[in-house]
């Protein structure tokens, strides 16, 4: 019985906003497994911002996506057949198969996870990369102590909504960013920040003042623009910027720094990172977060779409913020 | 007998850009000195950036200078008077008198350096503050590897012409942005940079990309602008910028950042500081510089204006970058 796998493909760069051409739709038999190969059905792709930077081949951090290949991107899912002793049929693993029905490897590039208490998809979120690139920002680049008041944009994101609540949990006054009143209301009222910043009320620098009476000590960006423009202007003295995202650039608009003398005068630090690059903290930082998920102490939201088919949409729709919490799509 | 003190007070502050008219020389006497005062014949004025900043009430690292109070500045003198045990006539100090021909002090804020072999005017530059800023920046910020590019803008300056002669004895390609062939050629010829760039010579990036095959690991900033938006551009991955000084912005003409999405995709270290505010390396530091200084493997070069009177003049012409090395005031 050959089996089919659908995938997409991205077949083109996008010239300034991406587009739902970029991609393409198609069936591909899968071939038996060889020795040492795993297969796997994945139940889940995660869609994040990063992708948007591998749709193009301008500089950046990782080489771009190739043409005509299978869209990157973090999955999760369950081994359907094995031929590596590593890994038997329904096991639950997480992996970097893309945007794919079903994923084959040599098992290297999976990991094995416990769904006992922790949701399959989780992993894909707070206690995957987003939570550890949340938890590596906070805690190795901003590292703030008791009082200090902590800023994140995309607050209800999957990334931001962990930041604010290890900033919670650490003593910090956590303040959100957010665009529209349900995402501002979902920030404080159910992840627990002191305040959020609708910055799509049109008033956010004196909101964000309000918002951070003391100035900000930590910022965790993920956004850039204007709203980095903004909180640079209340950072305090010694302030630290932990530089995640830009997805305000993504698609090549001009996104100039307003006032680049504050980094001066207020002695800042920046620190562009991406998470990958920093293997040495996953372990500790998953550990953490999974006891968080799974004793309920950290509060996440996924966004699901349903079906490999609407993986552009839902993509596209994250880059807009349409999104509510981490983007997902549902495959089984 | 009644000395009489000559002063240049700050009498206004700048609309744009800084003025004559924003000075004012005055004569006053000198009271006699009190029990554990001491009082010093300065020598040498350092004129220096930052003082433009203080001109200023907007929002910096310091207070501003107040109005119709002696122009703040380092200073390099002698004690003429002491009536403090811990200093004689005839010892050289310095300290913060600002722009005046004399000081009086009770001792606590100045300094008796040797001036066996490094000369008292040295310690307003490669030995005193801009030595030290050189020196933090490079080795606590930048820190970079044998092999490494840092390029320095500024670089004919009193911290530039260190920064890339530190850099150079640690195994770095030292690069050079400097404005005018003069300039550039003392940079290169005098100093011991691999190259220096022109700025004013109308090809900025491209000039800097040739002079910076391998990239740019470290960044040490004076100037920003433009300088800054070529030099960002040409950063590798990891690179580190100590951001000293913005030059460029402080007439307070807008000075945007035109890529700060570079920070992020190159996982740049972006670090702000004043040197005033890491007193633990000065000693390190000095006794490095120092030594350098005094064995001649450390070249600077000094613009010296002559007069109390001509110190608002020549305070002017090294904001719009007229000096050649080092800016003093000499009055004596």
């Amino acid at each position: 019985m050959t089996q089919t796998n659908r995938q997409i493909l991205l077949v083109s760069r996008p010239e300034g906003a991406a587009s739902v051409d970029n991609f393409r739709l198609v069936k591909v038999p899968l071939a038996p497994l060889e020795e040492g190969e795993v297969r796997v059905r994945n139940h889940f792709l995660s869609l994040d911002p990063y992708m948007r930077g591998r749709m193009s081949d301008s500089k950046s951090y990782a080489a771009p996506q190739p043409l005509d290949a299978v869209m990157i991107g973090g999955t999760a899912g369950e081994v359907v057949e094995s031929r590596n002793p590593k890994f038997k049929a329904g096991d639950k693993v997480v992996g970097m198969f893309g945007w794919q029905e079903y994923g084959t490897s040599n098992g290297s590039d999976l990991h094995v996870v416990d769904t006992t208490h922790v949701p399959l998809s989780a992993y894909l979120g707070p206690v995957g990369m987003p939570g550890v690139t949340a938890w590596y920002g906070l805690n190795r680049i901003i590292a703030p102590k008791a009082g200090q008041t902590v800023v994140v944009s995309a607050a209800s994101g999957a990334v931001g909504s962990v930041v604010g609540q290890l900033a919670k949990r650490a003593g910090c006054r956590a303040v959100g960013i957010a665009g529209g009143a349900d995402k501002c209301r979902y920030v404080t009222e159910t992840l627990g920040f002191d305040a959020c910043v609708d910055y799509k009320a049109g008033n956010l620098y004196q909101d964000l003042k309000a918002a951070t009476p003391d100035g900000v000590d930590g910022y965790f960006e993920n956004v850039g623009g204007e709203v980095l423009d903004a909180t640079l202007a209340r950072m305090n003295a010694f302030g630290r910027i932990a530089l995640c995202g830009m997805i305000a650039g993504y698609d090549g608009a001009p996104m100039p720094l307003k006032y680049p003398q504050l980094l001066l005068t207020q002695r800042l630090l920046v620190q562009g990172f991406i998470v990958s690059e920093h293997m040495d903290v996953w372990p500790q930082a998953l550990a953490e977060l999974g006891a968080l998920v799974a004793k309920q102490q950290l509060v996440y939201r996924e966004s699901v779409a349903e079906g490999l088919e609407n993986a552009p949409t839902a993509f596209l729709g994250m880059l807009k913020g349409q999104n509510f919490g981490k983007q997902l799509v549902k495959l089984i």
